[in-house]
């Protein structure tokens, strides 16, 4: 563990700078307790691959060894393979992404590479990366890797704010503070599951085109939309000004480690080269296998069934809310993995944790998301891995936790250990002043 | 092109300081005309993989997919499956590795990603890297992505030269620098073929040990001996100063990406977080591939196959530059993929290139091995990839080229251009004073 590291590792004076920030994420610590069989986690972002016909992965591997063989077990270019980014486009243009060829494109060891490289190229320590509030915890983790201070921006049910984004340029760069990127999940965000309005988009890009703000946009949900498809990318409105990732983990499969970047051509150079300084090129083999699926298998059939799945489960998910948590609230999305619940003010959702394990049931506090303290009034659930089944079972324990809890402050007045926690929260304010 | 980046690239302002030290390498450049047909690459230092039986491949990936399939399909934790680390302690155990535990083991996407996330957590811009010299290309480039001062180390035929490195230690301290690590490919190093003798290995390390020095020990090439096995590794004779990286790349498939390394303890924490950051998790899909290839392949076989391969090029090699070159000198490596060639004073290894690709041969210079500006007068040549016939052939031209070059040379007196090449590396200097 970081805090005892000083004590007990020989190296700790050597550690860069950087190191000394690097701790262990609040989702990370939960996968050991939220593992066990006899919980249900509603607590992983994790895509339910069993709704994949294995035949599919078998026939992609098949034509692979048959036709590619030697090559897959190559060594391969830092940009990624010719054919599957000739794919890619394919992919990209169901959201609106037409203007580009396989040459803008770099594949990487999933999108979270892709985050790690940008991240790479633009961070100095200090420099502001503005992100969504709250935003994806593994994300947040990468930029505070590189020592960025991140700055949130509110959103509402459409998205990001664009007062709020022009109110904090404005704050930040008269507070001699230098701005590098906004990273930002347009669809189905995660942790929240909201989705930015087209007019949103605009707006958004508009702002950042004017104050030369570089867009990150990681899409890694897009196509799983539920009733009706997100707006396009924000990348389909500027080829210049926005780094699009994009990822197979949520409609094929998280175990290939295959994402891609659409960049801007002189950030894709560079973007390239940190590629190859990261890991000589990305794995052949796997690129081969995904681009055989993408030949062989209707995709698009395949993403369809995903679809169904998630969207049958988020009803259920939101049906037992409704069902055992009314007094609560929580985001309705149209797409993707993630609701968000927000607890009434005398709870805390990271302390509630342990008891909700002991009640196996487990679920993601909301602090991860933030990089400022904020998150201890709500909470992330994700449908995408259990069944409706489990999905019910798992709200009901967790509505028999928190009504246990709010019965509990009731007749005592409040949870013994939440003053000090409180506590905390003051003492870990945003960076900014 | 980083030199035209200024002039075209609207982001330039923005990148990190880091990122303008970014280029591109010149293994880089080569491939791009060493991979045509027509020209026999004794440049790259890709692995025969059409030795590896495909059968072997199906094997492992139809027992992965009978018994493994939604979890090898799925995300994994970010230290690697404890099936693979399992088996890979049997790999170390030859090295004479054995006071390890598959606790100690984090699996990474190749070696190369295990040495961006050591480099990573350990250095400051400015920090000192110690290294061979020369040194593997990709290394010094990673190093340098993070701001490392390089500073190389005398060598001889027993390798790294402990005399040398107590006396930079020295030097380097009373400059005010701060010393991380030591890195060193002990087993028939890259770019040299040079192995380190069994006594220097426990002198370099003591040295180490008492200057507090870490040691980063690079094997990928270690099992791959022809005539007699390597001295163990020098992480066989500590645990808490030694991190040690090994890889698949060479004995099974770089296609794959699966490396890992041996940290210790506190380290190995670290370096699970540096994991997560970067990629979330290693490919659960390609480390069930090889912990299957593992345990059903006879893959001690298969690596005598590589080595009974590799033997033979070597010999053929060997054996051609001393019926073409006699007037020239090179190393004779008892393993793994290279050998150095020193060329006479006159001629510059980086300003033949172009005449020997020309010629229809390609090798790599020796200047991208130095991070100092060195290399002029050496070359490495690979004998992995090429068939014998091919070897001889390539060998037979390059002889050619370089009588032509010294016949130009005797009777103008000196190259056209050699006077402002000789001027940049005059102007290069090792950033040491």
């Amino acid at each position: 563990m970081p805090s005892q590291g000083h004590t007990f590792d020989p190296w700790y004076s050597s550690y860069a700078t950087r190191t000394l920030g690097l701790t262990v994420s609040e989702v990370r610590a939960l996968f050991a307790v939220a593992s066990r069989p006899e919980v249900v986690s509603l607590a992983g972002g994790s895509p339910f691959v069993e709704a994949l016909p294995e035949d599919l992965i078998r026939q992609a591997f098949e034509r692979m060894m048959r036709d590619h063989g030697p090559e897959a077990l190559q060594y391969g270019g830092g940009q990624g393979i010719p054919q599957l980014r000739e794919k890619i486009l394919e992919l990209v243009a169901i959201e609106g992404i037409t203007d580009v060829s396989p040459d803008d494109i770099v594949t990487t060891t999933g999108s979270q590479h892709a985050l790690d490289l940008v991240t790479k190229l633009f961070i100095n320590p200090g420099d502001v990366v503005l992100a969504e509030s709250p935003s994806y915890v593994g994300a947040l983790g990468t930029f505070k890797s590189y020592e960025a201070d991140i700055v949130h921006l509110e959103m509402d049910d459409e998205g990001l704010d664009p007062r709020a984004l022009e109110q904090s340029i404005r704050e930040l760069r008269a507070a001699g503070k230098t701005i590098k990127f906004l990273y930002t999940i347009p669809n189905f965000n995660n942790p929240t599951g909201v989705t930015m309005s087209a007019e949103r988009r605009r707006e958004i890009l508009e702002i950042c085109v004017r104050e030369r703000v570089l867009v990150l946009e990681d899409n890694p949900y897009g196509l799983l939309y539920f009733d009706k498809p997100a707006p396009d990318a924000i990348r389909s409105m500027d080829a210049d000004n926005v780094i699009y990732l994009g990822s197979f983990s949520k409609i094929l499969s998280p175990g290939v480690r295959v994402g891609f970047v659409i960049a801007p051509h002189a950030v894709r150079e560079k973007l390239i080269l940190a590629v190859e300084s990261s890991i000589l090129s990305p794995s052949t083999f796997n690129q081969w296998l995904v681009t055989e699926y993408l030949n062989q298998a209707d995709w698009r059939a395949q993403i369809d069934t995903y679809r169904g799945i998630y969207a049958e489960r988020r009803d259920t998910m939101l049906a037992a809310l409704s069902e055992h948590l009314p007094q609560l609230s929580w985001t309705v999305p149209n797409g993707g993995f993630f609701t968000w619940v927000s607890l009434p003010e005398s709870l805390d959702s990271k302390q509630m944790l342990p008891r909700a394990t002991k009640e196996l049931v487990a679920y993601t506090p909301g602090t991860g998301f933030y990089a400022d303290g904020r998150g201890h009034q709500e909470l992330r659930l994700s449908f995408c891995l259990p069944t409706p089944d489990r999905i019910k079972l798992g709200v009901r324990r967790l509505a028999n936790v928190i009504n246990d809890e709010m019965e509990l402050i009731e007749t005592f007045g409040g949870m013994g250990s939440r003053t000090s926690d409180r506590k905390h929260y003051e003492q870990a304010p945003a960076d900014l002043a």
